[in-house]
């Protein structure tokens, strides 16, 4: 500990890891800090560049708030949030597969009735959603929890408006139950693409790195219920710019539906939107948990 | 990009970098992703833990402002900091060694003179600093500029005390210039050991791995002349506790210096101090820059 140098340091802080108690912690740490090191030796990362690295993850710390978090979008832009979610939700075929969560899930959405609106008030073409949860057997979940959240035609999920009462108004967002026959079925808004959050340094290193900050259009789905796995998703719409180029590789083929366009009515609802309205039909298939 | 799985996210990523025109950038960040999906892999990084990190990292994040920086007290750890430093401050045989800058250097220090007491009311024992400033060739070095900075006696810098007007004021902390032969002597405190900040996220972290957060006895030194690179770097006081165990892995053996204890007066600058003083002596040894 007394003559660390470029070739030493590596064994040194493994070793203050030997009094670790919790032994995932350590194995989890003793990797962090092997790739961590061979990293920099790789790339022999230089004193400017580790100082911008300082300066580059202050920044993120600081635009991250209660509304605002960067270190996700961070996760997501490299590709990290859909490496764990994939290696930690591998599931039986037939299943409905897993996709990034991302930063604008809201807890304490408010409650809807299969039917409502849920768009309350957010901006964008009528849209009606509807379709199944069933387990991998085929059989119906009544009673599911399924939270759903989307942005609006301008791109920003509720939580990106400004509000006058510092209290954001929840739109385009809730949550509702399975019917007995594990169908469900609300109206919202036709989902668009949209550029995550930009403005920050993320938005500045996806800049650097000639890369764009798009998302295709779709919608955020997690669907809990006792005895299964909880599924968190989205459905994309089939035909959106940059489903060939999801700026946090979201995009699962089988997650890929048809937004049916109708040009007139009647609606579900039984009206008849200037513009007509679409329809989207997806069902969901959850993975029954082990000994469940 | 529509069928992306945990086998096929890092080559996604990667793809996604051809348009960068940085070449270095380019480099770095393709280093960055394979290590860090390489880790994810290797650990099997759980969903839990994915969430249990952005928490980690927004919380450095938040506590660190224009006097805390977490995230290089994070790196110290770690020992990043220590590797950089190393890989880039390859010196020859005979040049004073480089080691980490740490998270308590401050911009435009007072200037003091040779001479002068930069405690500037910092608590702790009488200290006598001199040495000189020499070229590898033995030269001496005229008007280095010469940043000292240190703890006090109870662990703290100037930067981590309270202030009551928002302005820290400079204790124990300042610039000097060497003398025509290269010569410099100030009066500071002794150094003692401290623990570095462990109230926060990286405080915690320490904890959970059973790692204390104690450096030993150490003074700051910054020195810059024309035609010589930059040296930064620590002395360590010889017997001082910790120099075993650094937690930010900054000791090399050849920094390590006797802090001569007099028990008596008369001091270097001619006062006798109760309970006598320390003196410290020591040479350093800067690079000339190729082609300087």
């Amino acid at each position: 500990m007394r003559n660390i140098d470029e070739d030493t340091i590596t064994q040194a802080v493994l070793a203050t890891l030997a009094g670790c108690k919790d032994d995932r912690l350590r194995t989890v740490m003793t990797s962090l800090v092997q790739h961590l090191h061979s990293f920099a030796r790789e790339v022999h990362l230089t004193e400017a560049e580790w100082t911008q690295a300082i300066g580059f993850l202050t920044e993120v710390g600081h635009i991250t708030d209660d509304k605002r978090q960067e270190f996700i979008l961070l996760s997501d832009v490299l590709g990290l949030s859909t490496l764990v979610t994939a290696q930690n939700n591998a599931k039986p075929a037939g299943c409905t597969e897993a996709t990034v969560f991302g930063p604008f899930f809201v807890e304490n959405a408010p409650e809807y009735r299969n039917g409502d609106d849920i768009a309350n008030g957010a901006v964008g073409l009528p849209c009606f959603v509807s379709g199944s949860v069933r387990g991998l057997g085929g059989e119906p979940i009544a009673h599911a929890r399924m939270d759903v959240w989307q942005a609006d035609e301008e791109g920003f999920y509720d939580v990106q408006l400004p509000s006058t009462d510092g209290q954001a108004e929840h739109r385009a967002r809730g949550h509702l139950r399975t019917a007995e026959d594990g169908g469900y079925h609300f109206k919202s808004i036709l989902a668009e693409p949209y550029p995550i959050p930009h403005d920050g340094p993320v938005g500045r290193m996806l800049d650097a790195l000639g890369r764009h900050p798009w998302r295709p259009a779709h919608l955020h789905f997690m669907i809990q219920a006792p005895g299964y796995e909880t599924l968190i998703t989205h459905v994309f719409r089939e035909g959106s710019d940059y489903l060939d180029s999801d700026a946090v590789f979201g995009v699962r083929s089988t997650l890929v539906a048809d937004w049916v366009h109708h040009a007139s009515g009647p609606a579900p609802d039984g009206t008849c939107p200037e513009g007509g309205f679409y329809a989207l039909q997806y069902d969901f298939v959850l993975n029954p948990l082990a000994g469940g």
